[in-house]
């Protein structure tokens, strides 16, 4: 399988490169192939803007999803955009590998969903979940969390983990049609012993080993959620109000 | 009152930033006083790195907790780190208006939570939630959607707003401190006639007029989820893995 890996931290030396060196080094084993934007190392840029664009459907109004959708019929986009989006094309999965930043990913992760995930790449034209463009790939996030798991548990502070990752797995994986993987999380790593990271290691070399026969979580289809504008509205762009 | 309008919209002439014309006017009428962080005519860089800090706590080493609370002590944020900071302190509400782009805000208000945020200034040391620093502060949402509300309701296909929301919500403005009000939100406004946008627009004054009087929205307190953790670890950072 080809494996692109979206990875956001800082610093090599940290677990979170860790975990990266290690994935990659299975996953090779495992005979795939592995693509990695690292995202700080790159300066991959996450502000969605004019720059996105090397042509201009509109020079005195700028909507991001009419430029968006101009630039994938044109192929004008620019040129770290065009780069990524051909990994997510070759990829048959993807994964999402960062600290949880706000119950979110970091923004320069967010700024690769912006700017990346464009209407008409990835969606639009009623080609999104279960039709998504991305049908028949799959996606999964692999997360350091720095709080113990018991906060993320129901009925502790910061709720379920279900809840925290919603927006993540629906809004962004399952609307452009990935199938989801069960996330990979490492609850506090700042709080382990050397032996336990050591173990967490060899939990996600596992994890990884099995990755190719992995069954997918159940998320939305269109037949579960009857669109209640069908037929009325075959072109609404789910991701900007204009 | 005091109140900071978080603003990231690239396009003036948009409707959302008809709305922000129309509640700054709205809110001065009322006699608040008004601050707008207008991230993108900033260039507000969202990406936390060690530009973030004048001076370096690790040299070898880069942990952003660790970083930020030594900024923190040693007054060194970089300027436009600092500056925001001195507008969340002196703003009695904060309103971040925005697109909603992948269920979230874009990428550019994404770091700002990151960057702004900081540990030792907006939290850390058991100062969350109820405890959090912010208390006695609001915040709202005022989001433009590109669907209609009715993609938003449970047991439709994008699931609940609430659901949508409660990242940002509880993991970053409740965790902080800030008491929550109501969001704003404009649904689909491509869709809507001059006159239903006008009409949104005498909504949102309606809505900006009574904001000093609001109740917030019933969160979670420190009382309602007591913490596993508690008397094991006074000062978890909740942001990253490290």
């Amino acid at each position: 399988m080809n494996v692109l890996i979206v990875y956001a931290h800082q610093e090599p030396k940290s677990f979170c490169g860790s975990l990266l060196l290690f994935g990659v080094e299975t996953l090779k084993e495992e005979g795939h192939e592995v693509k990695v934007s690292d995202l700080y190392a790159m300066k991959f840029n996450p502000v969605c803007d004019r720059g996105d664009f090397r042509e201009v459907a509109d020079p005195d109004y700028f909507k991001v999803q009419k430029e968006q959708s101009y630039s994938t019929a044109q192929k004008s986009f620019a040129q770290d955009i065009a780069q990524e989006q051909e990994k997510v094309e070759w990829a048959d999965i993807v994964i999402f590998h960062q600290p949880l930043w706000w119950f979110s990913v970091p923004s320069i992760t967010k700024g690769w969903f912006d700017r990346v995930l464009a209407l008409g790449f990835a969606y639009g034209g009623g080609r999104w979940f279960d039709k998504g463009v991305f049908r028949g790939k799959k996606a999964m996030l692999t997360i350091t969390a720095g709080a113990p798991e018991t906060r993320y548990q129901e009925g502790h502070i910061f709720g379920g983990i279900d809840r925290v990752l919603y927006p993540l797995h629906v809004g962004v994986f399952n609307l452009v049609g990935f199938d989801i993987l069960e996330p990979f999380i490492t609850w506090a790593p700042v709080q382990m012993s050397a032996e336990e990271r050591a173990a967490e290691l060899r939990r996600y070399q596992s994890r990884l080993t099995g990755l190719g026969s992995e069954t997918s979580l159940p998320f939305h289809s269109l037949d579960q959620y009857p669109d209640p504008m069908d037929g009325l509205n075959s072109y609404v762009a789910p991701r900007s109000g204009g």
